[in-house]
């Protein structure tokens, strides 16, 4: 790749995951099964799942209960890997979580999702933290 | 800031991160501290937890129970911002965890690390899912 292509590939990879935020938000499940690949692989590393392939993924995606919204804040690429900082709420409860992108000619074929749990921080370093 | 400028300052930004990544690994608290605003701030998402000032900051790895191993899996950035997707493990524990940077002028700003602990699926999505 000339230096030209990859910072074009670069601005693809960036416009995939924005797109994928947007077209999930938006319940767009046809928009949202165009930018992945037919075998494309989600895992959860906190709690160990995986789903297998395209259909099975937007079917995931389309039967999540509750009415969630994905706000971006923020997205980062290369050449193949991207990844989305978002707030995630649903009624009163938000968080925050990661998804990690794999892009393959212009088709997402790796998506890695980290949804982190709220937990009580470890003793030994009130000297030096303050809580929000 | 002409493109070739944004492209050396992205750069620029990835390789703090790494350098971040490899002295913290290293124990190179001097070093460390080097890549690290004055007033750099902590935040902990999952605990609420904060910490203002390099001094303090690098007393609070300085202090971290364990022989720690931090091993990158990838480093994004752009001209602002940086991310670090790594293994972190202590004997035979092994997560995965993501730190943000915020970058102003060649120094770390601001840090923001995700500690996302493992829990259990909840139920309802056997059917499209496999476990590892």
């Amino acid at each position: 790749m000339t230096e030209q292509v990859k910072e074009q590939v670069k601005e693809q990879v960036k416009e995939i995951v924005a797109a994928f935020a947007s077209r999930l938000d938006g319940r767009d499940w046809s928009g949202l099964a165009e930018l992945l690949h037919a075998d494309v692989v989600y895992e959860v590393p906190q709690t160990r799942e995986r789903i297998r392939g395209r259909d099975r993924y937007v079917t995931f995606n389309r039967e999540y209960p509750g009415d969630w919204r994905i706000d971006p804040v923020l997205i980062l690429g290369d050449e193949r890997d991207g990844s989305l900082l978002f707030r995630w709420n649903v009624g009163d409860d938000e968080q925050m979580a990661i998804a990690y992108f794999e892009v393959d000619d212009g088709l997402i074929t790796k998506i890695t999702d980290f949804w982190p749990d709220p937990y009580e921080p470890p003793t030994g370093r009130e000297h030096l933290t303050e809580r929000w």
